[in-house]
This record gives structure tokens, C-alpha cells and sequence, in this order.
């Protein structure tokens, strides 16, 4: 099949002058009726999804990325439930903020307006095609799709489905696109198109990352990578800090603001790593223990499989499941510097019951979230009350961490006077 | 002369954490002290811009570009007054906004920091180097600079007494560095850094733009070209907007918010036209007319050397000089459409009296500044109370329009806790 992208990007740019200028209401009518289209979806969806993960099947997808493409009634209920929350959502469009009035009357203020054309790629789950077809719609970019090719099939019957859904509540369908084409040219193609596309989108690993890193002429908003450090300061309290590390952990191993790596006052080696081990220990975390905190385990650690000597890779290392690296460090500075260093900017805590300790780690940490005496696990835009989340940025651009339905706008400059003339 | 512009690099990260620590006051001493010492420098720097001066005549640089990269009494006064006001200006940093209490108790904000490193590429004109690393040292940013092959002796003295100030103020001298050879290799090199470098400013032409767009891997605040267009509608009253125009092209022709074109309302063209040609002429301006407006000036139009029928090209071109296009319209529809067609994004306004199509072309235009009733002139981070501008961008990212030092700047989330686990 041939795609015309540039069309498709012209067709975008069209599309979402209407959808930004529709109203409030409009934008979330759209979104039930992708919500009450999809609870009542005869079989062609679940028939396409047969299809390609049969295809899938005989192309030997591993088991767990299977899982990830198949759909069933629970998963199509997520995402009937996903679009009304959103449509819940408070509507970040039209927003006046930072108004003023000038020395010459001139009325300047910010409107906040949508980004314009998003460009999305994205492997296989397909409930993220409606999850950011979502987003475009309630903050008033059209979106050009690029699915997996696992779940193609899949993916053209859900973009049908809300493209009749936008045409039913008095939206472009061209609001929401999908590339129908598995052909790998087309990537680098959109990613040059900088004059139509005005934000891209990667959902995927270190490899999608990369390719849209060469070849993106336009802004990118990149998922964060996160290895999350919590420092054990001399002060911290022991009891109170085994559930927290274990909640960091263990609440979702496999999550970017999960727990990678534990470091410790040295003056705590001793009565702290025990106890920390066993409590992880007994929920199935493998522990990889520098030599200090070795020695401070003594016979315990022998033959114990869920203990290991750490290796200097064990340290910056993303683990995403039940493994944590564990180092005894001198002092407040040796742990800064340990995160400077080996971390990723994404989530990093101290525990402490020292007050200056915890101001100067809040200052001297440069992370997009930074904790005192609370799990990482709370790096996430629902948690900090933004609503939907787009992405967990560790960037540095002008907006930083959970990014929400806000960081899918900008703002243009509204001026008014009265024939006003620059002196 | 070899450059190991990734060990720069790394010394720029190390001196940014140093710089983005360091209390406001240290950051604006080492502004004065900048403003101090140019004030009181040898003849060395008007030496070296001698050399380069001479060098780039033999090698036949343009006279406007030699003009550019001169340096006089009176330019280098400019930069001592500019680092002052620099150092005047508010901090952008430290300031802690959004907060708000959890319901689990946790407490959370933003708290706003530099972005990092600052990669700045720009063309001839010495007072940037000054400027640019003015704006670094107050936003908490390390800058690297590349600068002109026109001006390199100018700028390695620049530098060196930049970085002797940060010195002396307690600052680390690698907070401004300077990429001190004009090895075209370096800049593709330096774009591909995305793991140091935080922020590339291209400072230059659609050249520049260009290389930055196809190698950098990180993000860009690329300065905005400015097809800038003001609607004289039906209703404008016609004495006040003559200044108006006027004061938009030609009170500084050469600048990217100065007026390009007039569409005006068919029901005008007769009385509006010939007044408003007459005026411009008198100004010097050449006026490229369509078929309309050309009938309505009817013979005063023959032998008139300052006006000339306009050709498609003549539409969505920035003269950056005493020309303008003017065009008919049948209706605010047609304005708004051919502003989508032809504008930049940058400014576009309506001169109208009724109140319903102002409020349509606020609405509707989407450019980074929209206009009533005002000169384009404004769009400038001075005119709108930013302070310092660092660049005027037409980008769709998180910051739009003119940017000032906030836009040089990012957030992090800082949240305290009392052991606080995810449920």
C-alpha cells in the first residue's frame, strides 16, 4: 500500500485548525462517542485482532509482547473508561494567563492554544492508540499514528472507529490518522516533515528513541529512562524506611519510577542492610550488594540466591523488575554525586530525619522529581494530580517530569490597543 | 588548532551544576564584574578585532557584515550596559510555584532551575558572545560558544575576560567556553552531544537552521522568521491607521516583526489604498500592488518608482527592508486564510472598529503574536516586560513568541513526604 504522508500531514494541519477552534463540549462529545462506539463494537475488532495476532504468531513475537497485542473485553473496557476520563478532564484550551496592561494601554496577555500536529509512533499495545487519539482530541491536535505492525489490522479498525465517532460529533475525521503502512521508510520520511508535524512522540525503547534522534527536525518529547536512587541518610529512621524502599520496589517493578538502587550512609551499613535484605528478600527482590553492605549481611548472604556481589554495571543499570543494587557511600556529598553521575535524572529521595540534609539533597539533586521521605513510585501525572499523563519527561525542556493535558499546548500572544503605535 | 569539544562539554556539565547552585547574587557580581572589566580593558581586544577586521576584508567579506563585526567605543558600551541590565533584572531561578498538598499528605511543587548546558552557534557579530553569555551566567546556564570565523580574535579575548570575571566572582571559569576553532566538523559534533548538551541556540540564517536541523539530536530554539501581515478591515478607521502601517514597516524595517504585507478589505481599497501609498512612499517604501489596489491608485500609479504591480512571490516574503505588499480581500475569511497560507506565525493583526471580528481574528489567527489595533513593532521581550529576549521564537513548543530568561530556564519536582508509600 502506498501512503502519501505529506497529504496525510496537510490533511492534519487542516483537520486540527477546526479541532482546535471547536468547542469544549464538542472535543468531549467526541470522546464518549469513541467510549459508546467501543462498548458496542460488533466482532470486527476482536476478528482483527485474531488476525494479527495469529500473524503475529507465526512471525514468533515473544509471549509477552503477544499478551501485549491481544485484546479482550477487560482491555477494551480500559479504554472505554480512559476516554471518559479524559473527557472529565478540566479543558486546557483557552486558558488567559499572565495578562497585563502597558505603560501605552496596550493589553498584552497568553492564550493557550494546541500544539498543532502531533506525529505518534508507537509499538504494538494497541489501547494507546485510543489513549492518544484521546489526548490529541481533548487538547486539539490532530494526530498521525504510526502503530507496531503486530496489531495493524487491530489499529485500523480502532482509528475507523473514532474517526466516525470525531465526523459524529462535528469534528474532522482527519482529527485522528493512521499511517496504513508497515513500510520502515516512512518514519524517517515524517520525522523530516518540520513545516506540517509540530511535535513527535515516541512510545518505545532505546532503538525507536535513537532512530527518531537522527532523523527529527522538529520537537520531541522522549519517555524518561529511570534509574531511581534512594539515599539512607545516617538519620533515617529504620522502621519506617523498610516499607518505603519496599513500596519503591515492589509496588511496580517493572515501571520507570521503580527502585534501582539503595544507597546507604556507611554509618548505617550495620543496622540497616540486614533488615532492608530480608524485608526485600521475603518479596523476591534479588539484592546485589557492594562490599560493605556484603560484609554487613556475614554468613546470611551465603548460599542466599536472592544476594549477589554488585558489579560496577549493577550500578546505573534500569532493572524493571525485582532486582536492586544496594552501596554504602561516606556521606550526603558521595551520594549526590552518585546520582550526578549513574542516574538518569527521573526520580531520586533521600531518607533522612535531618532537616538541613533533606533541604541541601532537594537543592543539590537536579532530578525532574526529587523526594524527601517518600517512595519514587509517585512520579506519575495521576498521582500528582495532572490528570491524564503523556509521558514522564527526564528532558530539560520547559516542561519536565509527568507531562499533562497542559504540556500538550502552548500559548500565542493576544495584543489589543487602540491604533497603538511603537514609540 | 584541535578542539576535544566532548571534554568542553563535559566541563560545561560540571561548571553548570556549580554555576545553577550559586546564590543570584554571585550570578549578577559576575555580570558587573564582566561590565567592570570591559569597561577598563587594553587595547588588546580593539587589536584583535583589528586582525579579524583586516583578515575578513582580504578575504572579502561583505561591507554590511563588515560593519557587523566591528567594534567602536560605542559597541562596546552597548555590552557594558547590557550585562548591567542584565544583572538588574529579576532571578528566574529558586522560585517555587504550583504547590499544593496531596491528600495523603505529600507535599508538592515546581521548583524552577537552569536547563543545563547551552550550545550557542552564531554568525559574525561580536556583542552576542557578551550578551549570550550574560544570559547564561544570570539563568544558572553553562554556554558553549561557536561563534564566527569573521571575529575569532575578538571573541577569544571576549571570552577570556568573560571567564577571568566569573573567576573573580567565585564562579567557575568553564561556565562560559568558547569553541576556539572555526573546524567546520565541530558543529555536527557538538549537535550530536544530546547527553551534555541540553539546549542549541542557532543564532543566523536559514543556512544555519538548516545544519541544526538536520544534526541535532537535542532540543532547539531556533529564531523565528517573521512574514508578518496586518488586515485593514471594513470598519478601520483610516486616520489612525495610516501611522499605524507606517510605524510597522519603517520604524525598523531590517527586524523580524516589521510589516510585510496589507490585505485589505475590498470595500477599503478605494479609500484606503491611495492615502495609504502616498504615505508609505513619502517614507521611502517601495509598495508591490495587486490588481485592485493598483486600479484604485489609477494613474498615479505610472512613473511612480515606488510602486509596482506584486507577484505571487510577493506574497509570504520577508523584505527585512523598505518594501511591502499590499493585497485585496473579499472578506476577515479571506484575511485569516491567507495569514494561514502565507504568514510565518509570528505577528498578524486587524485594524477594524467592530468588535465581533476582532474577537474572530484573535480567535482564528494562530500565530505567536496576534494583533488589534496595534503595530507589529511589539513583539519583543522588552515591549512585552520579559527583560533580556533571547530569541522571538515561531516554534509550536511549550514557550512561544518572544522569549525571555524564564524560557531559559526549566522545573523540578520537589515532594516531601513523612515515609510516605504509594497505595
Amino acid at each position: 500500500m502506498t501512503v502519501d504522508i505529506r497529504s496525510m500531514a496537510l490533511n492534519a494541519r487542516s483537520a486540527g485548525r477546526d479541532l482546535g477552534l471547536a468547542p469544549s463540549e464538542t472535543r468531549n462529545a467526541a470522546l464518549l462517542e469513541i467510549a459508546d462506539r467501543l462498548g458496542k463494537i460488533d466482532d470486527s475488532l476482536m476478528e482483527a485482532n485474531r488476525g494479527d495476532i495469529a500473524e503475529a504468531h507465526e512471525a514468533g513475537l515473544s509471549p509477552a509482547l503477544l499478551d501485549r497485542s491481544t485484546l479482550n473485553p477487560a482491555r477494551i473496557q480500559a479504554m472505554i473508561d480512559g476516554c471518559r476520563a479524559v473527557a472529565a478532564l478540566p479543558d486546557p484550551l483557552g486558558q488567559v494567563f499572565d495578562g497585563k496592561t502597558l505603560g501605552n494601554g496596550l493589553k498584552v496577555a497568553k492564550k493557550r492554544v494546541p500544539l498543532g500536529v502531533m506525529g505518534v509512533i508507537f509499538e504494538s499495545r494497541p489501547n494507546v492508540t485510543v489513549e492518544i487519539s484521546a489526548l490529541g482530541i481533548k487538547t486539539g491536535n490532530s494526530v498521525i499514528l504510526r502503530g507496531g505492525r503486530e496489531v495493524l489490522r487491530t489499529n485500523q479498525v480502532l482509528v475507523q472507529l473514532i474517526r466516525e465517532a470525531c465526523t459524529a460529533a462535528g469534528l474532522p475525521d482527519d482529527a485522528v490518522q493512521l499511517i496504513g503502512s508497515t513500510d520502515r521508510a516512512l518514519v524517517p520520511e515524517m520525522l523530516g516533515m518540520d513545516d506540517l508535524i509540530d511535535l513527535v512522540i515516541p512510545r518505545g525503547g532505546t532503538g525507536l528513541q535513537n532512530l527518531v534522534k537522527q532523523h527529527a527536525r522538529m520537537p520531541v518529547v522522549y519517555g524518561g529512562i529511570g534509574v531511581c536512587h534512594l539515599y539512607v541518610d545516617a538519620t533515617a529512621d529504620l522502621e519506617r524506611s523498610l516499607p518505603l524502599i519496599n513500596n519503591a520496589k515492589t509496588q511496580a517493578p517493572s515501571v520507570c519510577n521503580a527502585l534501582d538502587t539503595v544507597l546507604v550512609h556507611h554509618s548505617r551499613v550495620g543496622d540497616f542492610v540486614p533488615g532492608m535484605v530480608a524485608d526485600l528478600n521475603a518479596a523476591g527482590v534479588r539484592v546485589l550488594c557492594d562490599e560493605a553492605s556484603l560484609a554487613a549481611l556475614g554468613d546470611d548472604a551465603v548460599e542466599n540466591e536472592l544476594v549477589a556481589a554488585a558489579t560496577e554495571d549493577d550500578y546505573g543499570q534500569e532493572f524493571l523488575g525485582l532486582t536492586l543494587s544496594v552501596k554504602a557511600v561516606d556521606s550526603l556529598d558521595e551520594a549526590v554525586s552518585h546520582i550526578a553521575m549513574y542516574g538518569t535524572a527521573h526520580s531520586d529521595g533521600i531518607l533522612t530525619n535531618d532537616y538541613a540534609n533533606a533541604m541541601r539533597f532537594l537543592d543539590e539533586v537536579d532530578s525532574s522529581a526529587v523526594y524527601v521521605n517518600a517512595s519514587t513510585r509517585f512520579t506519575d501525572g495521576g498521582q500528582f494530580g495532572l490528570g491524564a499523563e503523556v509521558a514522564i519527561s527526564t528532558q530539560r525542556m520547559h516542561a519536565r517530569g509527568p507531562l499533562g493535558l497542559q504540556e500538550l499546548t502552548t500559548y500565542k500572544w493576544i495584543i489589543q490597543g487602540d491604533y497603538t503605535v511603537r514609540a
